[in-house]
């Protein structure tokens, strides 16, 4: 089995290629692309392919050797597409649409296609539980790019040009690597920088309640969605990813279980008004039914989101 | 003020661009625009503009004298949306972005936007009544890229580009006119060919339920949608207009109210199981509850779909 990955050179890209050369699907290579060097992994061989995804000739390089498996991560992140409106729609819509496009294209070839969307697509006013059946309306540039594209992912799916599924991925949470300027990045600030004995800022309120899930468990679902019978999906191929919903408090009392209150120490707390308004209009739970009775999963327990990164991106802080 | 209609050539275009002639928006000129020719009301100011609106020029030549209110009707309807994938994708989403990109350019310019949606971004499963909440998941390209369009004018709106509004319109009944071959087609062919003494087909079950509006209701919610305070739509700027929830034996007993029994007997019972299984996939009854209460409105009985045709479309046929 053939799998492309595009991408591949971001933080789940390069996550995802690792699982798989570690026999997370049964790939006998991998194509990995991105528009910077994409890290290959052991165990496998691997063709790269660096070139952005908004080059024309883009979609016929990746399509070449008609993977029967793509994963579809690149992405201009949130606040980028935020602040730069015609990029934000160069990558996240055009470049989808293209590759879609080229695959219509291309006689006798269906491949399963699995798109990393995002619970972006949902804007307030929410309830406590996001249910599958609220209506996505999205209150960013980001959140409409992604909808748009999960609705090109159906209506090609529904055509048979292609197997897709779109997925909605929870806040991922510990990130690794340095902190981000992203709103959501202090979820994981909070957690990885004191477990590394750094000090780190808590802008908002401890009850403020969110949803996350591991990159770990992100990684999984993607898997699983490479693999699953989309029978089951109907016509919607867009699915809201189980995760934990836990409070700011949830996640601080799991880094004192697992580190002491010395860790905590080290936590500031200087209330952001910009971050806690962005933060502010995001629901804390997602029912996620639909995809929890297709076996997906994810964190039940804060202390779960830590134990995942210490495991896969910091085992020399394991105590 | 100046405004702008594209599919101005189009039955529900030139209702439009009659009822502004009239006085339903204080309007002092008209721009018609349409791959065909437009007919020009009378009263008015017109300019026509006669080019495909996929054309590149297109959206230049439209905005510009800067019109203050457009109404963006032009559209591949769904049945050619189906049949023909690229045509559909190049009129009802990109000719449509290239309008609202064209708008976004042009500085110190932000019009009103009235687009003409459909009840058709929805799909099944429904339940007997449709909420304004129920999640979009078209069963159609057309309704995909309607649905697309919605998150253009949402996006747009949302960064003050212009003043959008999406009208779900709900299936047209009765149109003027030949009979046509739209799966929907039957419901106003049932009552305006026995209405003019002429034979037509009932291919569904007396007993199926659908959701009606008036063409001249459309205009009414157009010119509505014209003038609103968008203040009141936050950030969802589609709207399913209300509509008459009737079944087929309801429109009959209207016809046979309006025309004695002799119009009844020219209608034949061919069931049709192709149009059957289409029909069956819609919905019933929308609750429409946030158009209603900005003051939308459309017929509340059969008869007044009947009469609305007779007054508009054939008085030479009023008793």
């Amino acid at each position: 089995m053939h799998v492309l990955i595009t991408g591949a050179a971001g933080m789940l890209g390069r996550k995802l290629s690792a699982a798989i050369a570690r026999g997370g699907l049964p790939a006998t290579r991998l194509t990995l692309a991105d528009q910077l060097d994409p890290p290959a992994p052991a165990g496998i061989p691997v063709r790269k392919i660096v070139v952005p995804l908004t080059d024309r000739q883009a979609p016929q390089l990746l399509l070449a050797d008609r993977p029967a498996v793509i994963f579809h991560l690149a992405a201009v992140v949130s606040a980028e597409a935020e602040a730069e409106f015609e990029k934000g729609y160069a990558v996240n819509l055009d470049a989808t649409r293209a590759l879609l496009d080229a695959i219509r294209r291309m006689s006798g070839y269906a491949p399963r296609l699995v798109f990393a969307s995002s619970l972006a697509v949902f804007g307030p006013p929410f309830p406590d539980l996001v249910p599958d059946e609220f209506a996505p309306n999205p209150a960013s540039s980001y959140g409409i790019q992604k909808l748009m594209a999960e609705a090109l992912v159906n209506d090609h799916s529904r055509r048979g040009h292609l197997d897709g599924i779109s997925l909605r991925l929870p806040t991922l949470c510990i990130r690794p690597g340095a902190a981000n300027r992203a709103a959501s990045g202090f979820f994981s600030a909070i957690l990885r920088e004191p477990l590394a004995g750094h000090p780190a800022n808590l802008p908002v309120a401890e009850s403020f309640r969110h949803y996350f899930a591991s990159p770990r468990s992100a990684v999984d679902a993607l898997l699983r969605a490479a693999r699953l019978d989309t029978a089951a999906l109907g016509q919607n191929r867009a699915l809201v990813l189980p995760g934990l919903s836990a409070t700011v408090h949830d996640l601080l009392e799991a880094l004192r279980d697992r580190q002491g209150a010395r860790a905590l120490a080290l936590i500031s707390r200087n209330p952001d008004p910009a971050i806690t308004a962005i933060v502010e209009s995001w629901p804390g739970a997602y029912a996620a039914t639909r995809a929890r009775a297709l076996g997906f999963t994810a964190e039940t327990r804060a202390s779960q989101l830590i134990d995942a990164y210490l495991e896969e991106d910091a085992p020399f802080l394991r105590r």
